[in-house]
C-alpha cells in the first residue's frame, strides 16, 4: 500500500465541499480535515458527516465553539498536518493565502477565480498533468475553461483544430447563492470580447486559436456553449465523434433520449445517483453536432458546480507526484467517482 | 394628395396591433379595419381605439356581438374595400388565406411564420424592395432574420462581408403568453444546427455565407444574437461601424451609458415613449463590437415582438407600387415611426 496523500480543504462551499468528498473518495488520499471561515449550515453538514473541521479565523473559531462542533483546530494546525491543500476560498481570498501555504511547506492547489499569474500554471488534467509534476503549486482553472480545454485538445490530439469560437451562455449565479445573487427574465452580455475564458484556456494550452463571447442567462444551474470550429481539413462528423470519444470526462447526451436541455442533465444526473447531482462530464449533444466541410458546429452542456472536481484531484497527485502519468491518475480519479462516457449505456 | 393605400390587418396579436398602429402613422396609408378570431382584451383595445373591427369566422362574430362591439362586419366584407391585406394570423393559419386574398385581387403581406415558399418571396426592405413591386404577395421575416439580413446586408455593402457564423439567446415566449407558455431556470438549445434563420436569412439574400445555432432563455423580452464574422480583409473597428452607420434600422447602444443588458433597452424605450415599448431598431454595442484582423466580433439586441413592423410598412408599398424606391419608402416609414439611429443623441 502505497503512502496516502494527506490533503487539507480549505473553503468549504461550492468547490470545497465537492473536492473534500472527492478525496474521501480516492484509495490513494486521505482527507485531514476542511476548513472555513463560518458556522452555518453548510459547516453543520461537514460535522455532521464526520469530516474533521477547522477555523480559518478566530471568529470562525469562536461560532463554532459556540454552535457545539468539535472543532479541531485552526487552519495552520490543519495545515501543519496535510502534503497538499486545495484552496477553495472565494476568488482573491486564495492571493492572500499562497505565502502561508508556501512558509509551511505545503502544496497548494487553487481555483479559476484565482489569476494565473498567483501560481504561474493553469491545469486541466489531460492537458498539462506532466508540466506540473515537481511544482509546488497550480491552479484548476474554471468550469467553463476546463470544458473549452477538454473539448478542443481532443480536437487537436486527432489533429483537426484550426481554430475555435465560442458562445457561452452562462447561469446566473449558483442555486445556494440564489436568495441575494441572480438576475431575472433577461440576458446580460459580457462587457468586452473576448471573454475572459479564452485567454484562460491559452493560459493551459498557449497554442489554442480561441476567442470566446459570453453572456448571463436567467438561470441559475449549468453553462451552455455553442462552438463554431475551423477544422484543418474537411472531415465528417463520425471523425469529430471519435475524438472526442478518446478524451476522458466528456460524455454524450441526445435529444432522442429526451435529453433536450440544461434541465435534462441535472435530472438525469439525479436519477444516476450522483452526489449532489453532478455532472463532472462535458455533456455533448451528439445529435445536433454538425460538420458542413471543415466547420465543425457543436453544442454541450456542463456543470458549472461539478466540473472541476476530477481536475482538482488530479492536480493533487500531480503535486504530490505521487503518479508520474497522467492518464493513470486520470482514470484513478474517474473510477473512484463514476465518471462515464455515456449516460444511458448499462456500462 | 397621393391616393392613400387602403390596408387591412388579419390577425390583431402581437404582430398586428404594432402593423395597425404604424399603418395608421404612415400619410400615404388608411387602415379599413381589422380582423380577428376573438373577442378578448386585445381587440377591445382596438375597438376602444377606434379602430374599424371585422370577424374573421362565425363564432368570432357571435362573440363580438355580444361583447357589444361596434362589428362592421366579416373578413370579406374587410378585404373587399382594400388594396392591401397585411396577415398576422399565427403561423400556419396564413396559408390557407392566401387563395382567399388571390382571389378577392388583394395584395397581400405575411409573417415570417409561413415558409417562403407560400409566396416565393421574402422581404426586408433594404435587401429587396425592388424585387418586391409588381408582385402579388411577399412574406417579412422573422424578427431573428430581419436582424440577421440588416447587419449583415450592412456588410456587404461596403464589401467587408464573407462569411457570418451566429449564436442567437432566444426569449422564450412573448410577454402575453407567459401565462401559459414558457420555460424556468433553464437553457433550451434548438433541435438542429442550423437553425432555420441562416436558411431564411438566404431566402432573402441568397448568397449570404451564414450559418445560425440558437438556444431558447429563460425570458420574455428580446433576442440576443453574438457573430463571429470574417471580412474579405483586415479591417479597423471605425470602418465597421461606419458601415452599419450607413444602414437604416440599427441603432447603438452603449453600456457605458448603462445600456448593459436587454432589459437596459427595454426601459430606454419606454423612456423614449416608444409605443408598448416598441424598438424597431437592431440596437448594436458599439463598446462591446471588438475587430481582430479579418474577425469581427459583436452583440446586439432586438426586440421580437416590433422590429418587423417597419418591414410590414415598407412591403405595403412595394405590394402597392406607389413607391419605386426602397430608400424612399424606408425614409417614409421611419420618419412616421420615430425610427432612430442613436437612441441617446438630441436629434
Amino acid at each position: 500500500m502505497e503512502h496516502k496523500i494527506k490533503v487539507a480543504v480549505n473553503g468549504y462551499g461550492v468547490i470545497g465541499k465537492r473536492v473534500a468528498d472527492a478525496v474521501e473518495a480516492q484509495e490513494d488520499m486521505e482527507l485531514v480535515g476542511v476548513s472555513d471561515v463560518t458556522a452555518d449550515y453548510r459547516v453543520a453538514s461537514a460535522v455532521a458527516k464526520g469530516i474533521p473541521v477547522y477555523a480559518s479565523t478566530d471568529e470562525a473559531r469562536q461560532q463554532m465553539r459556540a454552535a457545539g462542533y468539535p472543532l479541531v483546530g485552526g487552519l495552520s494546525d490543519l495545515l501543519g498536518k496535510v502534503d497538499v491543500v486545495v484552496d477553495c476560498t472565494p476568488a482573491g481570498i486564495g492571493a492572500a493565502n499562497v505565502d502561508l501555504y508556501r512558509s509551511l511547506g505545503v502544496k497548494s492547489v487553487f481555483q479559476g477565480g484565482e489569476k494565473h499569474s498567483l501560481t504561474g500554471h493553469s491545469f486541466v488534467a489531460h492537458a498539462n498533468y506532466k508540466s506540473t509534476l515537481g511544482r509546488d503549486t497550480t491552479r484548476v482553472v474554471s468550469c467553463n475553461t476546463t470544458a473549452t480545454v477538454r473539448t478542443l485538445t481532443a480536437l487537436q490530439d486527432a489533429e483537426l483544430l484550426s481554430k475555435a469560437r465560442g458562445v457561452l451562455v452562462r447561469r446566473a449565479t449558483d442555486p445556494w447563492e440564489s436568495d441575494h445573487s441572480g438576475i431575472m427574465n433577461t440576458v446580460v452580455p459580457e462587457g468586452r470580447i473576448p471573454s475572459h475564458q479564452g485567454p484562460d484556456a491559452q493560459s493551459v494550452v498557449p497554442n489554442l486559436d480561441v476567442v470566446t463571447m459570453a453572456a448571463k442567462g436567467a438561470h441559475t444551474q449549468n453553462h451552455l456553449h455553442f462552438w463554431t470550429v475551423e477544422l484543418t481539413r474537411a472531415a465528417e462528423a463520425e471523425e469529430v465523434l471519435a475524438a472526442l470519444k478518446a478524451m476522458p470526462r466528456i460524455a454524450f447526451v441526445k435529444r432522442s433520449d429526451g435529453v433536450v436541455a440544461v434541465n435534462s442533465t441535472v435530472e438525469l444526473m439525479q436519477d444516476l445517483g450522483r452526489p449532489r447531482g453532478d455532472m463532472y462530464e462535458v455533456a455533448i449533444w451528439e445529435d445536433i453536432l454538425t460538420v458542413q466541410g471543415n466547420e465543425l458546429f457543436w453544442t454541450y452542456t456542463i456543470d458549472n458546480q461539478a466540473i472541476v472536481t476530477p481536475e482538482n484531484i488530479d492536480a493533487i497527485r500531480a503535486l504530490a507526484g505521487t503518479v508520474e502519468d497522467g492518464a493513470e491518475s486520470i482514470r484513478r480519479t474517474d473510477r473512484a467517482l463514476g465518471v462515464r462516457a455515456d449516460f444511458t449505456a448499462t456500462d
